[in-house]
């Protein structure tokens, strides 16, 4: 079993690179580091990392190797630099990866006799390695139940599945969720802003509001899995004319109005189809089945 | 000082209109109703309010008036054929009028001499008079305070200024929020199950996901006050190559990416403009001055 004796090497010194491998030091792992660009590994080799010279001599320093770099075709180009010093040892991308791009690293992993798995972080480099830090995993089943304690160091570790798209598809509905959130809190808080508000008398008002409205994803959901839509109050309709209003008091307030069209743009594709009188979840359908 | 002595009328028995109702005649008061399409009144007459044969008896009928209808046009049309019973009286709105719309019901009242308040309802009709329910009020602030005891009866209620405008804005914002995030929430919803996962599997991970992305509300909102949006780590150059790689996922699962795409185009607005080094929060200026 994996513990604080196993020696893990980390390519990639960008924020979180730099995060992974300052909480791997802090719990007794030995780090090997490696980043293309140098002069990055000073802030954790002065903390104990040993600096490699080349992503080769790094993979072959551990027999896990954890990869954090820009993107897919950085990880490309580094997983093929090294490619003789990975086989047979066990690669977790940690690197955001879109599902598709983490399937073609599985292949090339396969192809070169690497244990491949894919992860997704639902953390800001600040975050990991506190109790709040959650990444999600998928790929090598045997890889994450082998290097978990390790793992663990990062975050909640959680493992979704052999298809090593998973974790990418979920860390990225997740982000997705909540990139529209945040452009819909500014939205709001530009609106209120016009008539003189502060930002920050906006806060503890969306943030209230916004955790009382999270209490009903759970209702959408269940119409969403029962699929047919209906409802006895504020239907379709109601929401048409409620959305409607809102794009023009956002337009009169001279903000821009694109995070609202959004919304209109989708209730207003189900009302043409005839289905004012349904749900508003409804647009789940107009999202998944364009 | 009002009590549940206060006689109220209810102008529109809509699914709101009749929780409105319904929870005056709950408390004690004597409750006078009119519906433009009749019929309406039925479920609320049977436990006790008293129907009016039109709008002008309907508000002659009581001190207090709350009007909650279709939409402006119908407010005013209601105002306008019951004007003469209105005068002297405050009628409270309840109805989902824009900033401009409150604000032009407002000089029609000062025009014939009636009390405008302005309401925004911030409840679903099966949440009015529970506590959870929130209503926001601005104009009159002489009015809010005589009946702040019959309000209260609807939900907690919050005076925001005497520009009437302000509870519809209000209102708005906090709507524009909400909507912004379920359709963020379906997008997210939809790109797991392409994958086979259920939508009810998506709600415990997105709801304690974005619960915790609220946390970082009043960090923005900081960022968006101090005005210079500089940051450290994840800057708007890392974000867009978040929001382009979960455009691409989202294209490759097959779904629709309006959601994301208004995230992504506020993103590379901001990064066209130099502004690639800066907080992910700037997208707060694009929207606001477009």
């Amino acid at each position: 079993m994996s513990s604080h004796s196993t020696d893990v090497s980390v390519l990639g010194l960008g924020a979180m690179g730099r995060a992974l491998a300052g909480t791997l030091l802090d719990a007794g792992h030995t780090v090997t580091v490696w980043n293309r660009t140098p002069g990055r590994d000073a802030e954790v080799v002065a903390v104990g990392a040993v600096a490699a010279a080349g992503a080769g001599s790094a993979a072959a320093a551990s027999p896990l190797v954890v990869a954090c770099l820009l993107d897919h075709t950085s990880v490309t180009d580094t997983f093929t630099a090294a490619a003789d010093s990975l086989r047979g040892r066990t690669v977790v991308n940690l690197t955001s990866t879109t599902p598709e791009e983490s399937r073609d690293l599985a292949r090339w992993a396969e192809r070169h006799d690497v244990v491949f798995l894919d992860g997704g972080i639902m953390a800001t480099p600040e975050m990991i390695g506190r109790p709040e830090s959650r990444l999600l995993y998928s790929g090598a089943a045997g890889a994450f139940d082998e290097f978990r304690p390790v793992l663990e160091r990062f975050g909640t570790s959680e493992y979704l599945g052999e298809d090593p798209g998973l974790a990418a598809l979920w860390d990225f509905a997740l982000l997705a969720a909540m990139y529209g959130t945040f452009a819909a809190v500014f939205h709001g808080m530009a609106m209120v802003t016009t008539a003189g508000a502060s930002p920050d008398a906006f806060v503890p008002r969306v943030t209230e509001w916004l955790g009382a409205m999270l209490s009903s994803v759970p209702y959408h959901a269940g119409q969403v899995t029962e699929g047919h839509y209906r409802t006895e109050v504020q239907s379709l309709d109601f929401n048409k004319a409620a959305v409607d209003a809102i794009t023009r008091a956002s337009r009169d307030a001279g903000i821009d109005t694109a995070v609202v069209e959004v919304v209109r743009r989708l209730v207003d594709r189900e009302v043409a189809a005839g289905n004012g009188a349904l749900a508003f979840s409804r647009i789940y359908e107009s999202i998944r089945r364009p």
